[in-house]
């Protein structure tokens, strides 16, 4: 078997030292001296794989070795090694460290692509420091304008003045950009967040879409009044039309397609005595889909449903919109090959959507996309408790390898 | 006329002065200066109307003339001077001066009584500083233990220490006990909380009865899931249940008699982030009715949800009780006498509950009680906002002084 669990499992191990807290989890955001000791190091495995490695204009690590074509575009591997606030271990590492093994077990085996194949660990994901997701492959997209960098963190520090002390020049940033056609297809192996495969007790998944988030929030006014003095018919309780709408919001979800959701998360109700019907309720919605037209459906149906419950139980209402993302349905090509690939190293090929975001969402927009996913327990993601067994991420790796092959053909 | 609408209006007027706050409200709380300053003024009125005033040993004003009968006991007629943090200017205010109104209008026509009318301001009925609630008429009924002396408010200080600051010897309160014979009955004028006449237009109402309320706490522990990647039949949702349970309540008490309310007050959703599935609820209910039966069958069906939608939903549940009183029937005898007393004022009789607590409720245990209900704009009460018409209040006080009359024969 030309893929080594040892070694993903060493690497891992390793990259977890830098930025480990007590509790098993890893604090290491981007542009922080733990993620550049952290590239350091995966630098040195990259070029240990054979790759030749550089930092892009926007701070993402690159390692590129080029194919037996020249001038063909590039198999892209990768995924991201910043972590949120109190992480955890194998969101995004496991995707740089497996693109780094396939690089590796193509060296050691001797093989030779007819594409060039690099291995991308795209910076500042998570987003957690300045709102802003995404931002290596967005960069790669020339998606991002410059407004981003002037943002502060909470300690008041600017992204610009954070990738300045981590040596890249922010006034650079558009150079990051690639020409789509540089980059035959983009492939990233991530961990699933949702608890499917666990449940399901397969050990990969195959990615078929990525959903795209539509937030928003609803306040709804209707009247603070006595508990016990006032009769159920005068109330204009704000409570029981919020509660209408979390269970009207659930069955859209469960109405709308397979792999919709809905879910109102934050609900304060106000005055909140236990002996006054509420007056005010602010609550928000997050609705998501890989498809379009499910999710615009749901969007429409919960605001005049929003509007609909607050007119029946005499109530002022408003609506404001937070995050609206397009979601993305990867290419069929693609989502083939990978269950291709894992009928060749034996695993169950099961279908599924990522209701998580990833770096993939963001290139899917240009590039042919596709996405391997990896049991995690329990789906507990952004949380030290986060868990993969090493045997999963072997496997996973084994078919991003055979897809990589398949796809070079 | 015998009641005058005018000297109503002043007192009212006058008693506002004792703690006013500047945006028309009172703060007039048990055992503080304000309230000395007002048991002095309403003191004086008392003499003025002909009666004989004391302070009992919990601190309650009572003035007092005999009846032609002696030995006869008591009609009593009463209510309160204290209010809320920040309270309004009627609720229990116009009980007391509607009650020396009364007393001076017998005085001034030259009617003499059978029995002994006495007129009551209860202390401490609003109970916000030491959770010590209808205080004055619990000591009346003997129903008040040591313990709540001693209890601190939010600055530290007892009831106690605030007692003796106001002339009152803590340690005889047994003493404000009074013999059920020596009152033949006890009537209480007051605004009604709940909008139900101002809704019906009607100025004054006749009390049927007065809800317990029944307090319940109820915690949710689901598990908190990523929003986008947790498919909707893999959720532990503890706000999706609480919603069943918000609704259930509201669907039980329309069902479970006219009296009858439900109420969720008081919810908190955890995490509280619009991207995660709320992993935990904390939520009450309070359940009131006049009638006994309505209310257990509401509150054990509520249990029963609880315990049903847990299961169903993958939650664990926790249920305290928080508060359980009494709910009291008042006497058809009396309701009917009030009911013919607003005839002959020229008032419509209209019956209802009343679903906030009185210093009636405590009194009615041991003694015929009737109370008289006056309009409350939009129902509002405990706030600066709370309104009722001076013509209302003089129609009210008629009622009760017809009640008076009839009640003496």
């Amino acid at each position: 078997m030309p893929i080594s669990q040892e070694r993903l499992e060493r690497r891992l191990q390793q990259l977890t030292q830098i930025g480990a807290i007590p509790n098993g989890g890893v604090n290491r955001q981007s542009f922080t001296p733990e993620y550049k000791e952290a590239q350091k190091l995966v630098a040195d495995w990259m070029r240990e794989a054979g790759l030749a490695t550089r930092l892009d204009a926007i701070g993402s690590l690159i390692g590129r070795r080029e194919g037996q074509e020249s001038r063909a575009p590039a198999i892209m591997v990768g995924s991201h090694i910043d972590t949120v606030l109190n992480g955890g271990r194998f969101d995004g590492t496991v995707g740089v460290i497996g693109g780094i093994e396939v690089a590796q077990a193509l060296k050691e085996d001797g093989i030779g692509l007819n594409h060039a194949l690099e291995v991308a660990a795209l910076v500042e994901e998570e987003g957690a420091r300045w709102g802003s997701g995404c931002l290596g492959s967005r960069a790669m997209m020339g998606l991002v304008t410059g407004e981003v960098l002037q943002r502060r963190d909470r300690d008041g520090i600017s992204m610009a003045e954070a990738m300045k002390s981590m040596g890249v020049e922010p006034d650079r940033f558009r150079d990051a950009k690639r020409d789509p056609k540089e980059i035959d297809c983009y492939l990233e192996m991530h961990i699933e967040q949702g608890g499917v495969l666990d449940d399901l007790g397969y050990p990969v998944g195959v990615v078929t879409g990525v959903a795209g988030p539509l937030q928003m929030s609803a306040r709804l006014v209707g009247k603070t009044d006595h508990a016990g003095a006032t009769p159920m018919n005068l109330r204009r309780d704000a409570l029981v039309a919020a509660a209408h709408l979390v269970l009207i919001a659930q069955r859209l979800a469960k109405e709308a397609s397979p792999t919709a959701v809905a879910t109102v998360g934050r609900m304060e109700v106000k005055p909140g005595n236990f002996n006054a019907v509420p007056g005010e309720v602010f609550m928000t919605f997050d609705i998501r889909d890989i498809y379009r037209e499910p999710r615009d459906k749901m969007e429409h149906e919960i605001v005049a449903a929003v509007e609909k419950i607050s007119a029946d139980n005499g109530l002022q209402h408003e609506i404001k919109e937070m995050v609206r993302l397009e979601p993305v349905v990867l290419p069929r090509k693609i989502v083939g090959v990978i269950a291709e690939s894992c009928r060749r190293v034996g695993v169950p090929a099961h279908e599924l959507p990522s209701g998580a975001g990833h770096d993939a969402q963001i290139i899917a927009t240009q590039v042919n996309t596709g996405m391997i996913f990896l049991r995690s327990k329990g789906g507990v993601s952004h949380d030290p408790q986060e868990f993969t067994e090493a045997r999963d991420i072997a496997l996973g790796t084994e078919v991003l390898y055979q897809t990589v092959l398949a796809l070079d053909k």
